[in-house]
């Protein structure tokens, strides 16, 4: 089956993230750009580089599960061929929840021949709980 | 006295650790896109969005003297419009030196009318020392 061409950055992250929750190697692998200088850093990991070696990565998070994350707060900028989204991920894992901690995540989207890809993927984790931030979504209601 | 206009990413990218190492806050500002979505995320730390945030807090780093980095294994992702830069920094500071982490950090620049500018900084801690990767630029020697 050939992977979905997505129109939008939205809807490649939308993408990623409900692959993520179903532990599908394949799906999620698929929303990558096709260029080896893809880059994945995991919150708190080393910097991984290149289609092998960030399949690797999520295959071994997938050993323990799938990962049901919540992207929140989102800003971004965007131009007709690339999208920046800077996000905070609530992680609904009952232990994580309780941490005092969350995770900030840079995706940079390009639009491909093939659809919006993913060629960068940053988390990290920052302290105390996730802000409540007023952000200009909510305020147009 | 206007601020420069760079016509690449990488002499943007120059200048931003130059101004870092001279603690030049209105040359470190002049830097940034004129759009309130910039985001800076320093390692370990919440999120900033927008000028008056991010210039509060180089201000205050800026308080405790300048900050010496050498940005070192450039991966990075281009096109016409928007330049994704991920490097590792090296922070020269005698004690930082001594601890067993290293900074990894996403730079993003779009070209603007007056010139390349950034709309993210995201930079995280990893563990351990950083890799002596072998990248593109030193296989070329």
């Amino acid at each position: 089956m050939p992977a979905p061409l997505f129109s939008s950055a939205d809807e490649t992250e939308t993408a990623f993230y409900d692959a993520l929750s179903r532990a599908d190697i394949e799906a999620l692998m698929a929303l990558w750009a096709e260029d080896e200088e893809i880059i994945c850093i995991h919150p708190g990991s080393v910097r991984l580089v290149g289609h092998a070696t960030i399949r690797a990565s999520f295959e071994a998070i997938f050993e323990r599960g799938s990962v049901h994350i919540q992207p929140v707060q989102l800003h971004s900028s965007r131009n007709m061929m690339t999208a920046v989204h800077n996000i905070i991920e609530e992680v609904h894992r009952s232990a994580e929840m309780t941490q005092d901690i969350h995770i900030l995540t840079t995706n940079v989207y390009v639009k491909t021949a093939v659809g919006w890809r993913i060629v960068l993927h940053h988390a990290s984790v920052a302290p105390g709980r996730a802000p409540n931030e007023l952000f200009r979504a909510s305020m147009l209601h």
